[in-house]
């Protein structure tokens, strides 16, 4: 079932957001863009093979091109926050998922469409259930049953950097502490040992972590060891006897998991910690030819990624892989998300020299 | 409605317990038992002006003693754990309530009825509601509704202590200390500050505490100032921007409550504290005739009240008040709830002889 307007991928980025927008697509609900993104490919790009895989949608050429560039950008969004439609402001283009990341999607759909004989071959990945729980994210499931749609030699996930590019991504893990003592009334606290006390040294250590910095080609990581959550308590007149402390560890992506919960271990000698749950970095990788190429193409100076993104899922899969979208991280997920409509236009245009 | 046999509160204590016991009364639900209390104070004590409130029983003598010498006990008991009914082992009772504290009550009641003539005038007070939160305590109501039936020169509460005398009791008070810090996302923790982390010199500090203790009548106090909970966390990828950690002070009775209050702060100076609910400790207030007397008769070495009882009510009121009962404390609220029997008989004993 399509809208009222067929979506037209050949618009201008722009005007292909704000109809991206138009669209809700909150995560689990995706199946009306979904339709609407197939029909509009299917009917506006004959060059390019399309499969349909749940609420994504794989689109590539097949032109025997000596290397294929993969773009890829989730179509699902956060609740919406009272900002859909869309509406333009000046240069500035408020809406739920405006930023994070259906500019991102319009820049990419629009020149998978509009490049007919690219320089590369191209593959459009526009993918569901990003925001919500790894387990349903979209490109894991494609992944799993279209795994051959995912062979690149460079992927570009059109996440909100702000038209920076933005290379590797950190490591992220948690560990839940636990911190034990021996139950009492509080009338009589010294028959126990209060947990919630001795996690003070679990607390101790935090506080004085240095977390480390490191270059990795050109890039500054910065490491963060956070506690991101504390409980204990029994009742108002008993000494706890279990205090969890749940620690977060952002790590540079020179490290491993695995070398990863080995530091957290050492840095918490002597405690019980338990692994709940752990994503690994993506390096850089900016030393391949695509990415080289890519980074000549545009003039980017490539920095950091902080945050954890699905560009690691490609690093596992040993492709190079790189954020670089109009998007501004800063206002995703907020009420007043927006996207500078020149930034859409400039990450067309330094993308189109790419890939032209 | 009585049950199928009725409450003789002349039977010995032992069995009165077992009956009692039989006669679920979980706070809230005392109807029945009071019913029966009523029935049976009625028809087998006719020398005692009776008088019900709520799911209270008061009665006493009125023969014009010199002094009065109050007996009270909470009808209520915690929810059942499969403990109901009553079975004896040897010389153990068995049964929800048998130690906190339907002994106590079954040793007042027994005597109230059965002395006649008792040297001091004697005033029996049964109520509902001690186990749940104290605005609903019985004893509360009727100070609120009967202020002149708890006039007296000494009151014994049949709260489980052993058969020992526990003299006054501690004071209690409960604080917030929230401490604030700087959301951020933990993947650039730098841009945050840490609220948990802060909490550790909170927890610092109640770790390097040393409790006070303080003799007092003879009686030795030993205070306790204990972390009873903790929290704080937003998301497993957010820098807390809050930490509250809750504090439950334990303060021997020779400190008033704005003492005990002002003396926490000085403790956390530097950090947000917010009283939450205060208890004042009562004195034990053995320097009294007829706590002397009562002392005296029984041959008691008192000790210190280190749980908060209803004695501090009483003391509130100006008159001193002791705990004394045949339950264990330590058994109370346990799903092996007992009593030993043979206590049963000696406190019942030793108050005869107080009160012949």
């Amino acid at each position: 079932m399509t809208g009222p307007v067929p979506l037209d991928l050949t618009a201008d980025p722009i005007d292909l957001t704000a109809a991206l927008v138009d669209v809700p697509s909150v995560s689990r609900d995706e199946q009306r863009l979904a339709d609407e993104l197939e029909a509009a490919l299917r009917a506006q790009a004959p060059h390019l093979e399309v499969q349909r895989c749940g609420q994504a949608l794989l689109a590539r050429t097949n032109l025997g091109r000596e290397r294929r560039v993969l773009l890829a950008g989730h179509i699902d969004t956060v609740p919406i926050a009272d900002n859909v439609p869309s509406r333009r402001e000046g240069d500035l283009l408020y809406g739920c998922g405006s930023s994070d990341m259906k500019a991102g999607d319009a820049v990419f759909a629009h020149l998978a469409v509009t490049l007919t004989e690219p320089r590369y071959d191209l593959t459009l990945v526009l993918y569901d259930c990003e925001e919500i729980e790894a387990a349903a994210n979209g490109l894991g499931r494609i992944e799993r049953e279209h795994r051959d749609w995912l062979e690149a030699d460079l992927a570009l996930l059109g996440e909100p950097t702000n038209g920076v590019v933005e290379a590797g991504c950190q490591g992220t893990l948690r560990v839940e502490i636990t911190v034990r003592g021996r139950r009492a009334h509080s009338a009589r606290s010294w028959l126990g040992e209060n947990a919630v006390h001795a996690a003070g040294e679990v607390l101790r250590r935090l506080s004085e972590h240095k977390a480390r910095e490191v270059d990795i080609d050109g890039c500054l990581y910065r490491e963060g060891l956070q506690a991101v959550g504390i409980r204990g308590g029994v009742a108002g007149n008993v000494v706890p006897d279990e205090c969890v402390v749940v620690v977060n560890f952002r790590f540079a992506p020179d490290r491993s998991a695995e070398a990863a919960e080995a530091y957290v271990r050492e840095v918490f000698a002597g405690f019980e910690v338990e692994l709940v749950d752990v994503s690994p970095g993506a390096l850089p990788g900016l030393d391949r030819p695509a990415a080289e190429e890519f980074l000549a193409a545009t003039g980017a100076t490539p920095t950091a990624k902080y945050g954890w993104t699905d560009v690691s899922r490609f690093a596992a899969l040993g492709i190079p892989a790189l954020n670089y979208g109009p998007g501004d991280p800063n206002l995703a997920h907020t009420r007043e998300e927006h996207v500078d409509t020149k930034l859409i236009t400039a990450t067309t245009e330094a993308l189109r020299a790419f890939l032209s």
